[in-house]
């Protein structure tokens, strides 16, 4: 199999993915549904994140959904659902990340004009989701305080295709001698102008920035594509 | 592009890269160099044990060097040659894991048979390096107490493969309430029997077992295989 073989089949399924992922795009901007891709390493803690996010969202009668991708079981379907909000888990045995066909198969016929937000969780890997659009409105990667403040340089597509950096695990910060300076400085360098949210979701600190920012930037988006108001 | 033509492909990759493997533990065997590879997500302190584990070794007057993969960055090898071993940095430009071929290139004209240990360590990712043999002599997957204790549940492949699981940062569990006994149940359920150790590269917590492992597991190889004295 020569190099240039493998290129090429590489480029077919990421050409195949970028048209599915186009209309699924349209579809969600059909249906005024702001769709939020998170991405991380494993163990970044994006389950807790979004159970948090999903509950608040819920409390504040917010019409929310979420679609979790793992290699295997449905552990993170059934923490979210905790929530209140309806989840549904992919797995994607063996597969290092979503793609965008996995999406249009898990929604179905779900009727996505009753949702104001839909967040996906990808697989935890810091390397291959960043290839796969999924058609979503908004990519988030998150970087917990344990993992160490250059991971932003030493993974730089992933933060590079994102529109928003989280920190997360904040409360750590002290016990991990988190280099916040350091780790701003890194994301600064791959995505000038990011911006950055810091958070601690089994604390809450940090939760209402992230509202915040998820209403403001929804509400952007509506402006910019016209998209039509909820019903 | 159809799905059968994709697995082909795949199937062409793996089986090449297992044909370098194999004369690559064939080199490793001859020379009498213990190869360890070490595979974790981004963030489970692999370079911190492994420059701790290096120094160790270093001081106890064992031959030994590294080999370490990153997408981008030489941060990690710089990091490594602190301990006094040699440690030589691969990048992988976006390739997110280490392939026997990139082994056999950066290895190059080194005399192995100067060595006693030779640590890998894995592009951070807790999927794809599974797949990827690169004639080492032990797999060892690590996990560190602030991912989650369910990790081996959600990425079988990765513990099934390894032979050894290691537990860092085990000096945050309690901030961040580890709770070990479900973290060793769920790497026995997918890996029967494996040895854990349980470690604090900061602290040196675990290092005396970790290094007891390791010189039994190289004598082990070494009566099996009838691998060559050191000179």
């Amino acid at each position: 199999m020569s190099q240039t073989r493998i290129v090429q089949v590489r480029a077919g399924i990421l050409k195949k993915n970028d048209e599915l992922a186009h209309a699924l795009r349209a579809r969600f901007e059909a249906a005024g549904v702001f769709v939020v891709n998170l991405v991380s390493s494993p163990g970044t803690g994006k389950t807790q994140f979004l159970e948090r996010t999903l509950g608040d969202l819920v409390a504040a009668g917010v019409r929310t959904a979420a679609l979790v991708g793992d290699l295997e079981t449905d552990h993170d379907a059934q923490r979210l659902a905790r929530s209140g909000a309806p989840a549904r888990q992919i797995n994607t045995h063996g597969r290092c990340h979503l793609e965008a066909e996995m999406i249009g198969e898990f929604l179905g016929e779900w009727e996505l004009s009753t949702l104001d937000f839909l967040f996906i969780e990808n697989v935890g890997n810091l390397v291959c989701p960043a290839s796969y659009d999924l058609g979503e409105a908004m990519r988030v990667a998150l970087l917990s305080v344990t993992e160490g403040e250059d991971k932003p340089l030493k993974y730089p597509t992933m933060f590079n295709s994102a529109d928003v950096a989280v920190i997360t695990k904040i409360d750590l910060a002290e016990a991990c001698e988190f280099d916040r300076a350091a780790a701003h400085a890194a994301i600064e360098e791959v995505r000038p102008g990011m911006t950055i949210v810091e958070v601690s979701a089994k604390r809450g600190t940090g939760m209402d920035d992230w509202m915040t920012l998820l209403h403001a930037r929804r509400a952007a988006w509506r402006r910019l594509r016209e998209v039509p108001a909820p019903a």
